[in-house]
């Protein structure tokens, strides 16, 4: 079965079960186990950081239960939390798996022009701001298939670094400007990576050129500082046919 | 000296301070009593309900002590939590009050269009929805003096019942649409009245009217369910002399 998730991850140590700690995915499956009266696993599309949050997180999981999908989203979201909600649940062909299906993922990064108690949670105010303009520049060198180790976070698990950028663009919203990317995959704080880079390459005089050889050069040490998490959400999965 | 101050009140049980609760007048008194060595009693310019929101709230006080405003705001910040900040702190005449010196104070309600988990601390989903042009209808006929009893909640205070509004309006934000209200003074729970009450006629015939018969009969059965404290934040107070 599939389930559409979105929540704030303030409070969570992000999507992934681990001990003792409060995750998205512990929680779900911690209702759903209730619900269906037997133990589930779920596999996420996107596996979000601590404090990250999600609009259109997908996960899967297979059951023996009978309970048809629309009558499960009632009956779970009365076991769960407030700051989890889920969208809808459906049926999925065999063999449907939220990760291994998925064709791409869409992700937005909010930053603030100040500031703001109210938008805090998330977005992000870097404290020497942004030129919106030069920002957007650096960022679009992010655009087509890349290895981008140079986001590749030192100690994260070995993956393919071979990423294909759809779109990297910056628009603006009411209290600020936010990044929309969408690729096949992403890496480990990859985005984080990419705008915490863009906000130190947009002060140089070529921003797109700056990040276009920084990607080629492929060193870790060569990326900006990584913007935090809370600015960060997981706001679309793509899957090959539509309603799957 | 005078405060302006911004919260997420969502985890406040409101502004004014309570004993064994946690409020945004204890503390910042507290984080005060701290910085300069001294008790403090604050002055807010608006009490805001249990879960409101401030961007703008304003508070005064009097100290003996020779900290200059400037160099309070770090100090106090360090001692505050998250949710409330010091947008700024200023010296100001002897007599300046925050409550009795404003002239006006301007509030925002935020509906949202659908739920979403990472605006529900900060709008409401009214569960049967709005059109935003007939609830802009019905709102416009609190405009002007008029006396408030319909939102009078019973077993507040006996206040001063009549009421100026100097604009009441609605307009798109991204998520939905927000009112603009700003008046001399405002009843408890009148902005979320006058949402609630705005919610229901808007299915009548004839929004407007319906709302100036209902304000002019002043019973407080007629008006609608009071809406939810999240959607509310105070935005701004207006004082007579710019900077007092």
């Amino acid at each position: 079965m599939r389930l559409d998730v979105a929540y704030d991850g303030t409070d969570f140590h992000g999507w992934q079960r681990q001990p003792e700690q409060r995750t998205v995915q512990g929680v779900i499956e911690a209702g759903l186990r209730e619900a269906l009266g037997e133990p589930v696993t779920l596999a996420g599309a996107g596996r979000t950081d601590a404090g990250c949050h999600a609009r259109g997180q997908v996960a899967t999981f297979t059951t023996g239960s009978r309970l048809p999908a629309a009558a499960l989203v009632p009956v779970l979201h009365r076991r769960l939390p407030g700051d989890v909600r889920v969208r809808g649940a459906a049926d999925v062909p065999a063999g449907f798996h939220a990760r291994r299906s998925a064709r791409a993922r869409r992700y937005a990064y909010r930053l603030l022009r100040e500031d703001d108690v109210l938008q805090s949670r998330f977005a992000w105010h870097p404290p020497r701001g942004f030129d919106a303009d030069r920002l957007a520049r650096a960022t679009r060198a992010v655009e087509g298939e890349h290895d981008f180790s140079l986001f590749h976070a030192s100690g994260s698990s070995p993956v393919d670094s071979r990423c294909r950028v759809f779109r990297a663009s910056w628009r603006a919203w009411e209290m600020g400007v936010q990044l929309d990317i969408v690729a096949d995959h992403f890496l480990y704080h990859m985005v984080r990576g990419i705008v915490g880079t863009a906000l130190v390459l947009q002060r140089e005089n070529h921003p797109e050129a700056a990040m276009r050889e920084r990607i080629a050069a492929g060193e870790r040490s060569l990326a900006g500082p990584t913007a935090p998490a809370r600015g960060l959400c997981l706001e679309q999965v793509f899957y090959p046919v539509e309603g799957a």
